[in-house]
């Protein structure tokens, strides 16, 4: 097997319990110095992130997360001292609902229910599963994390009468994101339909001046938490976003913070070989040319981590999807993330990774702590465990048996420290490999195109309601609607929305039975 | 925008509730005429399918899973009388625990926990999220779908008192799945140290006179239902692995098994523009260039489909991911599948599907109802659903606008009839898309390597436990072990195996502090 390149490309660091394994990506021997021009002006890149710099010029950001877990690094002294307070009075904040002398009318608060998408749920609840535990957790975590009213009713299903106990947490960075702002509609309602003050139970996370602090100011919510332009949504688990959960849940947060820190600290070195986020990036750079060409498999073999590959796909994809460089010229670059757990996928799909189209590398997570205590032997001095160890060591070996890459990071137990390490790890990595490829890591130009498109939908539904309810006498096809209401550009989706009307009969929109869109007519 | 297109490449099937909307995909005009002698034989190779020809040669085994929706095409009497009676047996026994009429030495059953993996878990995750309602179920539904000993511990405690009234559904084909074996043996420890008799907890299903089997039946287990050869893992959702734990959260199993019929029905037409398996196969071609050059990206706009993605991974993947065509030239097939709802996805990656590297096609479902009831105007006259419809709509068009294609499959609601039917329609999608690119999509010939790997990891650790623990007196390196132990070809398995015992104390294998793998050392 691989046991000489293993001790060659195996690399330690015991200071934030991490080992990196990349014997089994299959670079040239003179890939290290080749790329070690590119490789340093990446690090000064960093570098001058970190103090401050405008890293994000189409939005005039700084990039400061990393200051969320070291706020001495901060450029400014009122930052610093702003990072330090909101921590500490989160904190206490989560201390005093824990304890119960936050509560609600109905006695100590139970459970609490995030409201937010995106960056503003997918660390949340990557980090509730990773951390928490059903029979210790102080409140019992749940998710609106779509403006599905379906979703969002199931949820509420699940909440039950604890709904009279429940903390709700509004997060929104811009505070105007719809999803979200729905999240908290459909939430307040069901809390007045129970008679309950929403208000005595909301808590806002939010920038300051933004529509959500309007409104949580107004109403005199609970509690109402920062967060800064300089930390982007993706990169936001640090902060209020993902610390306010994890805190009322009875994580240790500050042991996230300390892994996040050590490993920032360790990922600034300019050894190569000696900085794990460096031969990450470096090594995605080999595998897919620097084009995004193989995708990025996560396999960790821990149920606890299982979504870290959904984390993942915002941080990496969000951050390297791109389709210009720093030059503008078009490059669309990124890498594609996806994976849930081992050994459950390789009952899924490693058929296809070992013998199937070769568009991905695996990286494999492994954990060496088994279980809180001593295990059952399923066989004879063997354990349920050593299977899963086993599974993973046998899975890449059949991969490497079949020249499919693979990159293994190892750590001790899923604990604060590693989440935190984790997560700076894989942040880190992406900004170095955005410097290599060239392209601003930390903007998303392409989401608002999306948006602005479902507005613009939103907004030919009020013209077509309009129009047929002014018309109430006959019915009309999507061509005489789009052409009645001057949306002809828009008969396709003119006929969506009439179709979407005229299934939920709350709406009151009758369809006939033209058996064709086009010959389909519409009636209010 | 396409309006046009649209009326020309949307067709409906309301024998099924589906639409299926090809014309976001750009292929040639001549497509379908270039391609109807390669689809005619696909056709006709399905059509030898149904009728019970050996198509999976490699297993001698027939394909069957259509059966288990319309019994009376089973090429054998004894086999259609086996299924119906199988469903009938099932459905009076899900009834008898529902009713109570049997129960727990401690009351009604309230729960069960499925323990299974790949094909005896993912189906049932998928309907279980689909389609139950934590307000009204039945039985609420836990799934060890792992051999991660700390994951069980999770669902135990989630599970907590009620595992005295909890029924637990151990679900293996060939009932020597380890990670299935494991979680049942574990699952049993659980209910031993309660005071309770597992066996009366217990129900397999499972082939007969599979070693799960004989445990049943030996440990005299509450019941056991069968899985037949002829029914692949990845299309066993429709039978009782699949049927047995929805029946139990009080699902309509019959409307499954109808929807799936009737698009089996409709699907076995030869007319292409007819037969949307047909066009998703094609459209699939055409994406990839029947080389699997584009991932599919699966974008349900609907919370209770979010695990489809996870299933099709499997079904897709593990069906179409081959080294070797059926000529036996190495073609290196498959398709990438991931995914997993919109419109949260969109906060992940859509920046990335806009603007990023072009190396997939989207798959939209949407689903026209709302919610059960009316709904809340989140804006004047506007709901949170017309925003998911909104959003699913703006998405789809900035993809549009930078040529990304794009399939939407259009049902009217999330019923069991529709799952059955998106469960047949992507089966038998499948199996068209294997027959366009010439390969099996019944076997896993991949699989076996990686499990037969870790059976060779785990005789491996019992060779160095018994080498430790007979020589006591002082501490060796991988190296060393490995020599002793006659194992030289596997000293990276050797210090793999050694780390991961020495960090789970149970073990009793120390080791030194060693910076290196090849100078660390181990001490029983």
């Amino acid at each position: 097997m691989n046991w000489e390149r293993f001790n060659r490309f195996y690399s330690e660091y015991p200071s934030i319990g991490l080992g990196l394994d990349i014997s089994r990506m299959n670079f040239a021997d003179d890939f290290f110095d080749v790329m070690g021009p590119k490789f340093a002006e990446a690090l000064s890149a960093m570098q001058e992130l970190e103090k401050g710099a405008i890293a994000n010029p189409d939005e005039n950001r700084m990039v400061g997360h990393y200051w969320l877990r070291n706020s001495g690094l901060a450029p400014d002294p009122e930052l610093t001292k702003v990072i330090d307070e909101t921590l500490a009075d989160l904190e206490s904040f989560a201390a005093a609902v824990i304890s119960g002398e936050i509560s609600s009318a109905n006695g100590k608060f139970k459970s609490f229910l995030v409201v937010g998408i995106g960056g503003s749920a997918l660390g949340p609840q990557f980090v509730a599963n990773a951390l928490g535990n059903p029979a210790t957790d102080q409140l019992k975590p749940y998710f609106f994390d779509n403006t599905d009213p379906d979703g969002m009713d199931r949820v509420l299903a699940e909440i039950g009468e604890d709904l009279a106990r429940t903390l709700v947490v509004v997060i929104s960075k811009s505070g105007g994101t719809k999803e979200t702002r729905n999240g908290m509609l459909e939430s307040r309602a069901a809390f007045e339909s129970k008679g309950l003050k929403f208000a005595d139970h909301a808590v806002a996370v939010t920038g300051a001046g933004s529509q959500l602090d309007q409104v949580a100011s107004s109403e005199g919510w609970i509690k109402t938490f920062p967060m800064w332009d300089w930390v982007g949504g993706r990169t936001s688990e640090l902060c209020a976003v993902g610390l306010l959960p994890a805190a009322l849940q009875g994580i240790p947060i500050r042991g996230m913070l300390q892994g996040a820190a050590a490993c920032d600290e360790l990922t600034r070195g300019d050894d190569v070989s000696n900085n794990p986020a460096a031969l990450l990036a470096l090594m995605w750079f080999h595998a897919g040319g620097g084009t995004g060409a193989k995708d990025m498999v996560i396999l960790p073999y821990k149920d606890r981590l299982e979504l870290f590959s959904r984390y993942l796909q915002q941080l990496v994809m969000e951050s390297l999807g791109k389709e210009k460089d720093l030059n503008g010229n078009v490059v669309n670059q990124g890498i594609a993330v996806y994976g849930n757990k081992g050994s459950t996928d390789q009952h899924a799909y490693v058929q296809q990774l070992r013998e199937g189209v070769l568009n991905f590398f695996a990286t494999f997570i492994e954990v060496l702590k088994d279980r809180e205590g001593a295990s059952l032997e399923v066989d004879p001095s063997v354990t349920t465990g050593e299977y899963l160890s086993g599974f993973f060591l046998g899975t890449r070996e059949a991969l490497y048996e079949k020249d499919r890459e693979s990159i293994t990071i190892t750590v001790d137990a899923v604990t604060p420290e590693t989440v935190g390490v984790l997560i700076a790890l894989f942040e880190r990595a992406v900004g170095f490999y955005a410097s290599l490829v060239g392209i601003n890591a930390y903007h998303q130009p392409g989401v608002e195109a999306g948006k602005k498109a479902a507005g613009a939908v939103i907004d030919l539904q009020y013209k077509i309601v309009d129009y047929l309810s002014t018309n109430p006498e006959k019915s009309y096809t999507a061509d005489q609607i789009a052409q009645n209401i001057g949306a002809e550009q828009q008969t396709e989706w003119v006929y969506k929305v009439c179709e979407h009307l005229s299934a939920n009969p709350d709406k009151s929109v009758k369809r006939d039975q033209g058996d064709r869109p086009e010959n389909r007519s519409y009636q209010a």
